[in-house]
């Protein structure tokens, strides 16, 4: 009888998403694939990840040779700088904040305002941006030849193809697509250990898909909907005002639109936002409880949510409960 | 019979220093010891070098936050940058190159001018320098004591001690004596294996003892004897004359003299000289063949050697067998 009680009382958690254990819904929204997403001309080979992490960490992919794509994307900071927004050629401060690269393999648009359709198209980017890397691509493929060391990693790595912009960037890309979240204490808990995550981060989860909205476009196991939003983030003091993805795509509703970015790890990549406005993740939880400030193209779904100081409290809770476990990285010897 | 003339013959050849075995004589002088020398108020326990490491690869260490020890000693180009002289704060260059760290516990003076007299107060050189990584060491201090993750790790690394630029010195000097130059096939040679330097390596050895004189001053197992010599490397189009360990000690000798570098992993760690002067070892072996150049205060050994085309690769020959077998070193995940 006693036995019989506790199946009920299971049944009815799991049917309300009350504390204790995911629902079977949970689990389908938010389990991670089993597999990483790779174009079809561009499959992930060993070979080809050890050479894109070798270019990765490689400082002679830039002009001066003395900034990596791991500058920025620094794994001691979970794959970005810690800045409020980055720095680059000559140290000049850019506009915008570097971000993580965790989970960017299953990204279906890239960059803050989503001027580049692939991670190969991404790559070459920054290394070739004046106020980046500040690279020369023919210099860069002149230098990779010159090399032994990377010739003969290229022939194994794409046997068909010379030493090119493209090959690096395949590469490159198919490094930064091993770099998947690891298994968070949410993760763990949606796999059935309900003790994985703690009450706080448990109602914030709830809040999380209910009274704050946050999963409206903080969607899925990625949590991004790969879309763009004004959330109504201010200008910083010396910054100028930002259009975001308008520049990209010219309908009002762009102005000032950024696109949303994976919240796994979110724990280790402040500050926040696009241009790093926020340093702690109870000041974006504020941010959003006041429904994002008095922008003028506001997404409509941003509405004060009056939130109580627990929820918000829970809210943080369930974002630290989606920091992956330490990840192992090596450092390559690059080839003289 | 066959046997006993095998036997006479290694003897014979051991005697001789011919090619195929070290000596004994060979073996006292450069194995590599087992022991790594600390000082007695910092041992090097394991608390230590975690958090110096962590320390090492921080780029909060600097004023700017971007630049950590790591982006100069690079663990990718053998702790070194692979420029022919550092950049700094600002990414403006300075006048010297960037050592690699490979042995420096060994070492008994340091930086190029040797101002150090401890790795302990080298630490603190490049992290204050302005034109390096500009860090006011109050803020830095201010900075470590406002993060919990550190905090936990000073306790446990200095338990009697506050967080003080004392502590971060202490603590990365610990990381960096941990950098031991790793096995090479001069190293496995030295112990018996007569096949693992080449036959040219081997003559490049005898050379490197006897006719090129490079052990007067590259001598023992680190190949350096801490002492500074002006060997008139010539100085680079757009740089000033560098009067070296002159501005530490006046006297006539030290005009233009620097430290004499290990030249364990040399063949990883070019460009070569105190200015960056020379790409290749061969160019290296080159100016020591013309006797260093026309400098005034030319050190008293620098004379032209006279080396055959073969007697120069065999010199480079033996320096390429000088590489450690690769490290595998793993990037921290900082505190924040």
């Amino acid at each position: 009888m006693r036995h019989h009680g506790l199946r009920l009382l299971v049944m009815a958690l799991a049917v309300t998403g009350a504390l204790g254990a995911a629902t079977p819904k949970d689990r389908a929204t938010y389990r991670r694939p089993q597999a990483i997403p790779a174009p079809a001309d561009n499959a992930p080979l060993p070979a080809r990840v050890a050479l894109g992490k070798m270019l990765f960490f490689d400082p002679r992919l830039s002009g001066s040779g003395w900034i990596s794509c791991a500058s920025c994307h620094n794994p001691a900071f979970d794959w970005t700088d810690g800045l409020p927004t980055a720095l680059g050629d000559g140290m000049n401060r850019l506009p915008r904040a570097t971000p993580t690269l965790v989970n960017v393999a299953y990204d279906t648009i890239f960059m803050w305002d989503g001027r580049a359709p692939t991670l190969e198209a991404q790559a070459l980017g920054p290394i070739t941006a004046k106020g980046e890397m500040d690279q020369n691509l023919d210099s860069l493929v002149s230098k990779l030849r010159s090399i032994a060391g990377y010739r003969a990693l290229f022939a194994r790595a794409y046997p068909n193809e010379p030493i090119s912009g493209t090959t690096v960037a395949k590469a490159i890309a198919s490094f930064e697509r091993t770099l998947v979240a690891t298994e968070s204490p949410f993760d763990r808990w949606l796999d059935g250990d309900d003790a994985a995550m703690s009450d706080s981060a448990q109602r914030g989860f709830a809040l999380f898909k209910g009274k704050a909205q946050c999963a409206t476009c903080h969607e899925g196991f990625n949590f991004t909907d790969n879309g763009f939003h004004n959330i109504g983030v201010k200008t910083l003091p010396g910054g100028k005002p930002d259009i975001g993805r308008y520049a990209q795509r010219p309908v009002k509703s762009m102005k000032g639109a950024f696109k949303t970015p994976t919240l796994r790890d979110v724990a280790l990549t402040a500050p926040y936002m696009h241009n790093g406005a926020y340093t702690t993740l109870a000041e974006v939880i504020d941010h959003y409880d006041r429904g994002g400030g008095d922008a003028d193209d506001l997404d409509p779904n941003m509405k004060p949510l009056h939130l109580t100081a627990r929820e918000k409290r829970d809210l943080v809770a369930f974002l630290r409960s989606l920091t992956g476990a330490p990840r192992a990285v090596t450092v390559p010897q690059l080839p003289q």
